[in-house]
């Protein structure tokens, strides 16, 4: 398997070969959240701690079953009502934690770099559940392996990624992996929620939901991000649904076979209409849910390859 | 055993005879929790989640442990801070869960008829642990173990169910089950906390606690759940005492065996007396408790067999 | 091995020889805590409970590792949101909980002698995890491993506790810990965090930091306790760093190879002077929060060992 790297900080250091490997290792997984028995064994002993300081059900939930499931003793820490408070820094808690020898430490904070900051403060494994507008490469993954069991590969595929792209670390992270893999990437939403720069990736941008999403394999759509809008434009929701929410006849101008995505939690009647959420023939929004416990399965296993692989040569060092 | 159902929404749909199962195996779930390692196996491999839309800690501890010592990964979900806030519905909470692929789902929640609706939106087996003031499966089942241990047997008995019988989901299963088992039972408390219809369970109302408690085998006081009142009537808790809070002088009409039992957390002085309430010649609460946590294991234990069996059918239908 | 103890309840009731035994065994942890597998099966089947009534991110954490590294079931209790508020009295709590049949019992709670009084009414080994102002066993034991480990030896020491005093149980436990393992102990600070009645302990006290601190081995601040401050003297955080804040030139004035020790979590700048925090060749901060998993795993470990012959001599009385 061709996987080298120490943490999962984003998608940005990923080789796509490494980005197959992963998303190889979490089909067979899905095959094993699938079954009666769900236990695998390639986590235990190890320990792993999930440092969320933002909030977040379902990526916590979906690591938490992650890890009990391959055997880890998964400990999880609301760090809002924590030491923090007490003045503590973050590189502080991060230290402490540390010297409890955790194996793998899955963090989600709100500003952007802070998980990367982390991981050079601590020897063991560190997965980014989500920093700021950065990157959510976990999201990123499962969204990869969602479109390739639905569209059968996951190059030259036409992607559109729709609505609040500027506050994302969804679509930032999603148009990085994308881009590797070689698919034509384009962003519909209004101008003012659109990140400036962003023609630097390689995409298109388009703000007529219309033409953006002709002919696409995939339409993705994201959550309006209220609560990281902070002054400035903040549409309406009637009016934003009229213009960018994905209904039927918006849809129509997509492939017929296209796919409809959303990471969740939906604003039904915002974003999207809940008649498309709910169209099995079209909407793979709860097969994303499953395939993300499945891909956080493998990047979790892989890592803790390379950790004992590392511990086995001698070259962790200790805080 | 005779036991086919797929969940455990109520205590409505049970046939006496799958009530005997559950209590028969409970018993054997007792002696397991008295030994010095408490863990079976019935649950290995299989994940439970915990979904509180109520705090509760007593009920999802016992859950919780159960769980645990049988084996099955359990995550806990404290869903009012969760994607709730966010503006998910209901059902796409559960869909999402779901979707996580869990084999039991424990679901509290403040309406009536809501873990009715989730549980058919999922394709695990689904526990009741108390919506609204519908039902509480589990706690009508437990009492029920505890009566049986303390008495012998669970038929014949005379039970007088005493105070805030309206807002109590406790009352309602109790009431259907000890009916089911060919029970006598008698509802003591203020008119004003008595629910309009109850006469057609079957049941004698009393107002008067002396009348009521007369020459009954098991007394069962309620919580006062003023949390629940909305408006109306709310006694002084010093006037309630009086009249319907339970004392040596009111016990002394019940049998001189009668036992005594409170679902907790009792409130001292207003419900009950402190002295009767540690009387372990009388009370059987502490008992309650610990038969909770055996007839958790038993229905969990009864429904993953029932999930398995089904499974192994190829019945069950993805999400 | 000498252990004779049914509670961990505070450092005072421990024999020295029983102190040295639960260092001892917590010396192997620290290795079996540094391997890649971290499991030992010490509590398999054991089923421990943390009911903590205050916020303790790090303490409750260490002792959730250790119990789940140990094999047991670990379930954490926030007492805050629970019970409690519906009026619930800890005595009950206690009762509740012992009736769901634990064997180990975590308790951290804000008034002093309170986890003595529910150690009375369960039939569960309670460890203290700091009450009030009284005890805080466990910081004290992984105080002395730290430092035993750091100084080969723990007695014919010169030990300077500092800082806040009046307000820290780990102060208290520390003193009398060091004391009967005949160490000197120098307790520096304000005369308005000097607790009264203090030179019963045998203890020096010391104003100015660069008295207390001449020629000592180990150098033990605390943490400003301001939450538990009320009205009184409270010291700009300034001026506290001038007087009584460990830096550079102050350190200077204790041995060479003084070690540095600080509970967390710190205030930087207040009681200590970053750069002394993160100086690995005098900080042992971080080895104190490796030592707690590992003095936690051991004296569960004992705790343990203690409760199932007792068992197994059929003394336990049910509750």
């Amino acid at each position: 398997m061709s996987f080298s790297q120490s943490h999962l900080l984003g998608i940005e250091p990923l080789h796509p070969t490494e980005i197959t490997t992963i998303l190889d290792l979490a089909d067979q997984y899905v095959d094993l959240n699938r079954q009666a028995n769900k236990h695998a064994d390639a986590l235990t002993g190890l320990t792993q701690i999930n440092m969320f300081f933002e909030n977040s059900t379902r990526t916590q939930a979906s690591f938490e079953l992650a890890g009990k499931r391959l055997g880890a003793d998964v400990m999880n820490m609301a760090m809002q009502a924590s030491s923090i408070k007490k003045g503590e820094t973050l590189i502080d808690t991060a230290l402490t934690l540390n010297a409890m020898h955790p194996d793998l430490l899955v963090v989600r904070h709100p500003h952007s770099g802070a998980v990367d900051l982390l991981a050079q403060k601590v020897n063991c494994a560190v997965l980014n559940a989500g920093d700021g507008r950065h990157e959510h490469p976990t999201q990123a993954l499962l969204d990869a392996l969602t479109i390739r069991r639905a569209k059968g590969r996951l190059h030259r595929l036409s992607i559109a990624i729709c609505g609040d792209i500027a506050h994302s670390r969804v679509a930032r992270s999603n148009i990085i992996l994308l881009g590797k893999m070689e698919n034509r990437v384009r962003l519909v939403g209004p101008p003012t929620l659109m990140p400036s720069g962003i023609s630097e990736f390689g995409v298109e941008v388009y703000d007529d939901m219309r033409e953006g999403l002709k002919d696409v394999d995939v339409v993705m759509m994201l959550r309006l991000q209220r609560e990281r809008m902070d002054g400035g434009f903040i549409p309406s929701e009637r009016e934003y649904f009229h213009r960018y929410g994905l209904d039927a006849e918006k849809l129509s101008h997509a492939k017929d076979d296209a796919i409809v995505m959303h990471p969740g939690p939906m604003n039904r009647g915002v974003e999207i209409d809940g008649t498309i959420a709910d169209d099995i023939n079209r909407s793979v929004i709860q097969e994303q849910v499953e395939m993300g416990v499945a891909v956080r399965m493998a990047a979790m296993d892989l890592l803790a390859r390379n950790l004992r692989a590392r511990r086995a040569e001698g070259k962790e060092v200790m805080a």
